[in-house]
């Protein structure tokens, strides 16, 4: 392309420092180096992490940063070494690494690349000074540049403005109940505790893994309506109760669900799922992201439950997120029912409002013109 | 027999109270009811858990108490209704229930059955006293009674003072490692903290599935020279070492061990144990028994890990115990290592000193004549 090899000037929403709104700026996109993809996003849309880094709570990340990683798009143009991707491909950029070497890469069930945790170099910048890319992406900017491991080719065919949404939120739901939680199974009793895109995807992966009892629990009563399409058979709010949410789904299931997974990131909701499980083979998984900390009694353990935790659903991004981009497509996975708005990127803080307060459940922020 | 029908006066060993040195006294064993088993007790090994009851540190424990659950015996009498064993059957109570009718028994792989929590009325009495019976055992007693759902028949070969282990600590800490951590394959890396006869038979269960490496850590360097004849291959002391233990073992297994059990009941070694697995596929079991609390940041759920806990190493006690009783008549399973003392039930105190001061694996109390 034209653009190939030079600096790239466009727009990006910057947060230059926390809880403060974001800023439509011209930033300044440096050419992709070797092993390094520069892409034009096409969509992206706001996740509920986006929020945690903008309130200070992820403590790696720094100010300027541009913040987005639940994105699609079309390879620019590529750095030496590249292969995985061309220009003018379609892809989604993975925040979870893939090199293909390491022990986890190697693990048939691991997710957890070492090089996840390797520094970015920022390729982006703004007024001269550096934005940090957060988890090495900042898909709220017209272009950005990732690592050739860092993002995967899908369908020609794939909508952009829909499918970024496995970038991270539904993919995370989805393969936590399929991949993580590997309890459910047909017939299961599954509790989802917070209904957002995450949660909500969650559902849709518990009712694919044959659940025959899914209990869907927010306190924003608001979502139950949302839930049912994605196969919710009961619905809980914590308000409505007088006595601990556990308790209440314990007698519900006589003795306990098979399978909870917390999409909130609440400490005490963390200890409601786990304790809402059925001793013995009962397993809750943590999505939600917290830095607070719980306090626990470790004897709690010799019920027999188990808890985990699971990160981008346990997808290996390469591998998988092309193959869900064609479930979609083959009309197996639901994207259009997540998406709640649409917005164009100036309208950001809009979008971050709407999913403070809960009222949507994904804004998807399209670039330019529509595709 | 002659005694059948009628109340036992007998030898115990009774907890008047927390704290306080056990007194052997006579006292009164009543007749075995519909379902009941009353058992001549022939050996009995002592275990923490016993320890843990006498320091008052078991709170639905009432004193007076007869402590005692690692035993075999011979079946005296059985009450009307009792089909699965008969007067003149070797046995070993199980202080896991196993009923094999409910949604617990029914699950391939759940050893906690519901009837594990009913009350047990006490059939024991000293000095008009009734004597609680502690997880419905009492086998510091030269006779007792338990349910018919709380004992199984086992090989008329087994030598009583040796297979009593079996009732406890050896399934305990041998099953924790083959049953509850599916992920100890062969290759498997693996550490055991605490190296009482629970972690010694959780090192044996990791041998025996395979691991290839298996760090032993305790605060007690006698027992590292004890682990080496159960297949440890490293022993580190915590006393050794600066730094978190749990830095010291991810640094020598670059990343973390596979697979990790806490067999002391201490949470910051639960904790440790838990960050000393790699993450994403690393699990981490608790099998120590302790009441205190710990605080934990439920990110760390993030990491991939999982954590459990089991019971009785995850063992269906009417299936699995003979099976363990003839794997060690075949010489598959060790016994005779753990076995560091043999001791008449009137010694009981210098048992109790002698594993409080980490001086013994298992006291073995012989209960009368030697079989
Ligand atoms: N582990 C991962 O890979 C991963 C990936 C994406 C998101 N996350 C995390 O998942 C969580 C959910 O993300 P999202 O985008 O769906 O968020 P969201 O804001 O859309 O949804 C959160 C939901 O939780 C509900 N909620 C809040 N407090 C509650 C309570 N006490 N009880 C019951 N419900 C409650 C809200 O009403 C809302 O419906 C966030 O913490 C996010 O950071 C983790
Ligand atoms: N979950 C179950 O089914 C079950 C069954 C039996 C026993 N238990 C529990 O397992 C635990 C162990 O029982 P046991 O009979 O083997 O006890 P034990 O006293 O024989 O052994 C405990 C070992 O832990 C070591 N230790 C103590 N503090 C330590 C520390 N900070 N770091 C490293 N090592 C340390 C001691 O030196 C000792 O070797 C107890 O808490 C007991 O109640 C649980
Ligand atoms: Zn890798
Ligand atoms: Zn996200
Ligand atoms: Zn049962
Ligand atoms: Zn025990």
């Amino acid at each position: 392309m034209a653009t190939s090899g030079k600096v790239i000037r466009c727009r990006a929403a910057v947060a230059w420092g926390p809880n403060q709104p974001l800023v439509v700026e011209e930033i300044e996109v440096a050419p992709p180096m070797a092993h390094e993809v520069r892409i034009k996003i096409v969509a992206t849309a706001l996740c509920h992490s986006d929020l945690h880094v903008l309130k200070g709570e992820m403590l790696t990340v720094t100010f300027p940063t541009v913040l987005g990683h639940e994105a699609a798009g079309i390879v620019e143009s590529v750095g030496s070494g590249v292969t995985n991707v061309k220009p003018g491909d379609k892809v989604i950029p993975l925040f979870m690494r893939q090199c293909g070497e390491c022990r986890f890469c190697l693990h048939p069930e691991s997710n957890f690349c070492v090089k996840n945790r390797h520094e970015v170099l920022p390729r982006l910048t703004c007024k001269g000074q550096n934005l940090m890319q957060f988890i090495g992406m900042s898909t709220f900017s017209e272009y950005t540049v990732v690592d050739d491991i860092s993002v995967v080719k899908i369908s020609d065919a794939a909508p952009l403005n829909r499918v970024c949404l496995l970038g991270c939120g539904i993919s995370t739901g989805y393969g936590a109940a399929i991949n993580t939680a590997k309890v459910v199974r047909p017939g299961s009793t599954c509790a989802v505790f917070g209904l957002g895109a995450v949660g909500l995807a969650a559902v849709m992966g518990c009712k694919a893994a044959g659940a025959t009892r899914i209990i869907a629990v927010d306190i924003n009563k608001d979502k139950f309506e949302k839930v049912k399409v994605f196969g919710a058979t009961d619905f809980v709010n914590p308000k409505d109760h007088s006595k601990p949410i556990h308790e209440v789904l314990v007698e519900m299931t006589e003795g306990g669900v098979d399978f909870s997974l917390e999409c909130v990131g609440n400490p005490e909701l963390i200890k409601s799922a786990f304790e809402s499980c059925v001793r013995s083979f009962g397993v809750s998984v943590v999505v939600g992201y917290t830095q607070e900390d719980m306090s626990i009694k470790p004897v709690t353990f010799l019920t027999g439950r188990t808890w985990k935790g699971s990160v981008f659903g346990g997808y290996k991004g390469m591998e998988s997120i092309p193959k869900l981009v064609d479930e979609y497509l083959s009309k197996k996975l639901k994207l259009d029912e997540f998406v709640s708005h649409t917005l164009p990127l100036d309208r950001v803080n809009e979008a971050i409002d709407l999913l403070t307060q809960g009222k949507s459940i994904r804004t998807v922020l399209e670039m330019s013109t529509p595709q």
